[in-house]
């Protein structure tokens, strides 16, 4: 049997860029684990293939998974469902292939609830670090419009406190990098390559 | 005050060449944390010099050190003492600077106990995961060799455990890439980067 696949969760407050980090960590061609292909009831769109773009199907039949418990997370946007199906992710898992799940945050706390051993990066606006200064320092918001995103950016770090990892992206491509690194130091962990040595000499 | 720096402690078992890998690490000089300077009681050697090479100090120095909780780690081999002044990686960590210690696999558990948030890389021999297939494959070897052999390296694996990474030191290269990834994923961990963040906008 395959070594088990790691699952990575990429999430992060929305309008901070995932998708477009997902996509250039994709594009770069040199990745080899598995990007999750979601199950949504919209419909498709122009070009856009089942089983490739998305998993497209109706509501009842998602609202059967979610019954089911074959949702690993999902959500509802306007009137329509978005999710992870448990079944694709848990095949590729078993397959040996790493999974990438690009999700919202509260899809990836549904995520960690089911998976704790999946590493969780979560993706930060590279203005959270220097918000305040920057805010307080050009001078030109009210301490109103101040508050309210000093607000946000602390209910953002509370978020936070649920990952493995935090990635600033200041720029997609360091963004990438930084992924890149965490992705193969958490091949390397003790308590994910130790089945393997133990299977190797025989302590099974 | 700047954030405290990361100690990264690689050890492994002798022979497995963390000497070599440190120095082609450090080498490549795009480093940016200490290596921590050892002190010991043996005579310098030619050309070496106290706090560069090593802090030389007697051996009723060092014994007064140990009684005064001053080693982070030490050891004797033969009639010299070895080991890790505590003062010294504290004041480089406190400096907001990263320490990479390379020791010996008794030092490491003993900084394990003194710093569990230190980061703990096992260095393991190429041919611990393919030794038993390599082994009975060649078919040189008596059991009775055989034996010891796995014998031994279950031993490794054993204090593998202890350690948060496993790096298989295959090529030197490779060894150095992998610790790289490691140290640079480690920066980004929340439960590093977090009191950064939170001290910026003012939670402290």
């Amino acid at each position: 049997m395959a070594k088990r696949g790691m699952l990575i969760v990429l999430s992060g407050p929305s309008g901070v860029g995932k998708g477009t980090v997902r996509k250039a960590l994709f594009d770069a061609g040199d990745t080899d684990f598995q990007y999750s292909i979601s199950m949504t009831t919209r419909k498709p769109r122009d070009g856009e293939k089942d089983g490739i773009d998305y998993f497209f199907v109706s509501k009842e039949q998602f609202e059967d998974n979610i019954q089911n418990g074959k949702m690993l997370e999902y959500a509802k946007y306007v009137d329509n469902y978005y999710g992870t199906p448990i079944d694709y992710v848990n095949a590729t898992l078993d397959s040996g292939k790493d999974v990438f799940l690009e999700i919202e945050v509260n899809g990836a706390m549904q995520v960690r609830a089911n998976c704790p051993d999946a590493v969780f990066v979560f993706l930060t606006p590279p203005d959270l670090v220097e918000l305040k200064h920057r805010l307080v320092g050009r001078g030109t918001d009210d301490m109103e419009v101040i508050n309210k995103r000093i607000k946000k950016a602390v209910g953002e770090i509370g978020m936070m406190r649920n990952y493995d990892y935090a990635v600033v992206n200041d720029e997609v491509q360091n963004a990438v990098d930084r992924i890149r690194s965490i992705i193969n130091s958490e091949r390397l962990r003790v308590t994910r390559v130790m089945p393997d040595y133990e299977q190797m000499l025989g302590e099974d």
